[in-house]
């Protein structure tokens, strides 16, 4: 991957692959245990609080797999393997593999892949049993032609997984103990293998930065579908980035281009127009969101609030009905139902050290081009007159204005002038 | 489609679904009739000004076809019925449906869908004409295996069509009177029925907001290729999402990320930037847009202009050359050939009851972060100081300056300051 | 192409088709000469230094290519003929051409199209030698059904290729010389003639707007890869929009939705979030740029410094750990380590005539809404309130203020006001 960030941990829809994972196991499993590399503490932390053991050297699959026994020593029941780059894998068909199992002695996961490469073939007895698993590199012509690819995932009652985990050893070209092997240990046991089919979308894994960008498209693909059925409209759904825990109600439309952080939720009746981007935020029943709006998060956007063009809100609670739809900073702000919000308005909620906040009372109107300087309150139905510096509190009804009073001065325009004199004027102060 | 609004007012491309199959019907058929359901009120304005009868109750599609008979007693030739969910019919495709009724007695459109699923299937005869539809559920397996499906639009004489809407009958597992009964009844009166085929991508429904979205796709596809054809180029014509009524002028080049609203017209040799969002404005030949340029209603861009990013235009006249190239919003504003707005200029158009309109002159200059309080009019060849708020009329060749003096307090900065200093700092007036 | 532009200099990525190829043969040949078509200095302004040749008439392929002799007459060693619009040629291929021609005395580049629709098709011999082309129209239907079609690009040694050029003829429906018809006369003296088969997708012409975009599309597509083989993670690829010169280190993180123009180099770690633009600019190590952020030539953005929403940077050297995150406009600026850009701050770097410098000094702080008449200075530490209109040099350390007092008038706010009032209180100056 070329990466510092360990696998596990890239993201996929603002989650590590690995929490992906976990959330499908956790619908499944009673007890899992996370087998980490040596000094993984930002991995450790990710997958808390299900318990980790470190595997500190890479011996292979079977190795890390038998790091787990001493945390499962008190634990009767399927214990299955899985690996946290097959983070697409679903709920059912983790199901099915342990319905499986109650058939057999192992059971493992198998795909048909459209290009089975060089992918270890499972091959069938005529019953229908697993015969045997046969690396691509071992693999006859004959062997190679078969369509049915070992996806690496098994299941086996506790005793009997450790019991084989213990048996395999490392004498092949790589030295590696290769989790693989128990396939034949448990036919040597007279055990019966079987395998379970899935889909190949569920078991793509990424060795490099593509094919993570593949699975973030199974991922993206899998949440549109959702929101889709759930009643939203996309206009163009390929070009909508959705997070895990994106919240979408119905009627909800969404143009082209909007990108969801994580912790949105979108009640019903909300458009959010073409290139928005929303993180950590509630935007209430019929707002009208963008396009090219910002909101970060500790957003909330009122009842049909409108939040518009080259608007950035940050921890900015919107009552009901407000407008804010031009060049605007709204951070550390309250505004109340009803109220104005002028083009190109900024709250100055930073002074270096500390950030303050801004109120803005009920159907109160700021000019554009204002900037209320934190910590600072307008009251209700307060007008703040365009181009104002706002240090002071406006109270309620009141009229607040704060700008230079403005001077002509005639032949001191733009025609013939020289660029020293242009210089000269812009400096001009009255 | 979980939504409040009726499916047939989804919009593609910015026009309801109905329209555009209004839009081909009406370069084919002489009179059309919608047939609507109770209280769609919005519905009936859409198709205006075609005639409507609305179905009371929905006992199927050949109930619905029905209901048109009344208003088409007086009318005498070729009936086509056709559905608002197959919006991307073509107008050779009808056409074709209709010389085909020529040779027959019922001429229906059928298609032979990449996954045939659970459509009904069309059986032919030895001789090549419609023997029978075949319902999926009551289908043969080998009846399953053809591939030839009935997509639901039929012609037929006006009497013909009326007289098996009048014979067919609900009696069947739904309870429902069926358009496609008229096949048998045509066949038991010796009337030959024959298929013309039409291309599944033009017969696509939407059942779902996911098929909705295809169906844009698809629409989009159109209109992106006939744009091409007709001389602009795209870099990425996936992520340019244009409206049913776009014009694009010869050798306009597109960027990538770009999304066109109802009512744009561009002129030729226009460059339009990523990241650009246009609705209901005009474009002068040669003029550069965006990148993260938003055009609303009402503007119109001048020969050679130049319009930056995140400059907002609402109702504004920006004469030839004019440069406005930074964070600006010009609403309700006329501004004269070779005029240039500073960044971070602003019309304050609203003042909480009315709107007012701003007009800058010829040459004008206005400086940066300006505030134009409406109405105001800048003169000709005028400069307006940066920083200014200008509230009064500015001569034509004169300087205006409307901002507050400065004043530098020594050692008052950020060095070792502590935040409730800071903070009184930031309330300093001078 | 319904274009005034040349086709050959229609820009992939940025760069114009021809230089695509150019930059693919500067690799393989000692001399390179292109034939271009008359009055296109244009044309020859890009190919420079590369010798060009003007064809007077358009007379067909073999005669373009014969124009070419000229300018090789001091030349010994093969000579390959390759077209303008085949800008995906990679060097591999050519390399393989010219590789064949060492077996043979004239060597072809074949490819098997998805789709061969007219090509001419290459008949093979049974010992596997091109017995001949033939053109589709002349194509028997044994022939048509041949899958190998010629993509029109041969190498042969400097005197045969020439000797064939002169002695083809302009027999034909069109009246033109063809390239393709030196096979017939290589064949007719008895040399070998073989085919190097390469991939359609390096082969692909665009004889219209919507096939350049499919070029474009393939040149991106190998861009992207490159740039995630090289450690960049995309959440989307195809959403990114590189440059052929585009460089990214390890571990850079990129959102949807980015474009990047020529001359961008972006140092490891750094996170481009969604709807950025860059052009000319270096990021340097750990900076955080977007979403919507702008970056224009001449800007470098320092180790770990951020660069927000709506933020434009023009000409712009920001220091390690600067913060510019909100609505600001930085042109012709340098700004010293760790200093704070407030909201809405524009720098003033026009007046009209000519463009003026800013400099901000390490640590200060720069208040929100602020505006700076260049040329000036904002001093080390230095502290400029909000809204302010900086016109005079800021000493280090020392706090500017430049904003107008605040008035607050009771009973002028929003309640109850009538339409002319509300006009009256807009304009007020204090």
């Amino acid at each position: 991957m070329r990466s510092a960030l360990p696998k596990a941990l890239h993201p996929l829809a603002g989650k590590p692959m690995i929490n992906h994972l976990l959330a499908a196991c956790e619908q499944v499993f009673e007890r899992i245990v996370v087998v980490v590399g040596p000094e993984m503490p930002a991995l450790e932390k990710a997958v808390a609080p299900h318990a980790t053991v470190v595997q500190a050297e890479r011996l292979g699959t079977g190795h890390a797999a038998r790091q787990a026994a001493p945390l499962l020593r008190d634990f009767s029941g399927d214990v299955a393997v899985l690996y946290a780059d097959n983070p697409l894998i679903s709920v059912p068909t983790i199901r099915r593999l342990i319905g499986k199992r109650d058939e057999a002695g192992l059971a493992l996961l198998a795909m048909r892949p459209a290009d089975p490469g060089r992918y270890g073939r499972v091959v069938l007895s005529p019953a229908g049993n697993v015969d045997r698993i046969v690396e691509w590199a071992d693999a006859s012509e004959v062997e190679r032609a078969i369509g049915l690819c070992n996806a690496g995932v098994v299941c086996a009652r506790d005793a009997d997984l450790f019991r084989w985990l213990d048996a395999i050893n490392d004498k092949n070209a790589k030295g590696e103990y290769y989790l693989t092997d128990i396939v034949g240990l448990a036919a040597a046991e007279g055990k019966r293998v079987v395998a379970e089919e899935a889909a190949e979308a569920e078991l793509a894994g990424a060795n490099s930065r593509a094919e993570l960008a593949l699975l973030e498209a199974g991922t993206q693909a899998r949440l549109r579908a959702a929101a889709m059925a759930g009643g939203a409209t996309m206009t163009a759904p390929e070009t909508v980035f959705l997070s895990w825990d994106t919240q979408l109600g119905e009627d909800v439309t969404i143009g082209p281009n909007v990108v969801f952080g994580p912790g949105v939720m979108v009640e019903n009746s909300v458009e959010i127009r073409a290139f928005s981007h929303l993180e950590g935020c509630t935007v209430r029943r019929g707002a009208i969101i963008g396009p090219f709006a910002r909101l970060r998060p500790g957003t909330e956007v009122g009842r049909a609030a409108h939040v518009g063009n080259f608007v950035e809100l940050k921890a900015a609670m919107l009552g009901e009905g407000v407008k804010a739809n031009h060049l605007s900073y709204l951070g550390d702000v309250k505004v109340g139902a009803g109220a104005n919000i002028g083009a190109g308005t900024i709250t100055c909620n930073y002074d270096g050290v500390s950030k303050h906040r801004t109120e803005i009372g009920t159907g109160a109107f700021v000019g554009s081009n204002t900037a209320l300087v934190a910590p600072v309150r307008v009251g209700d139905r307060a007008l703040v007159a365009a181009g104002s510096v706002i240090t002071e509190d406006v109270p309620e009804d009141a009229l607040a204005i704060a700008r230079g009073r403005q001077a002509n001065k005639p032949d001191r325009g733009f025609k013939g002038k020289q660029a020293a004199d242009k210089a000269i004027a812009m400096k001009e102060m009255s």
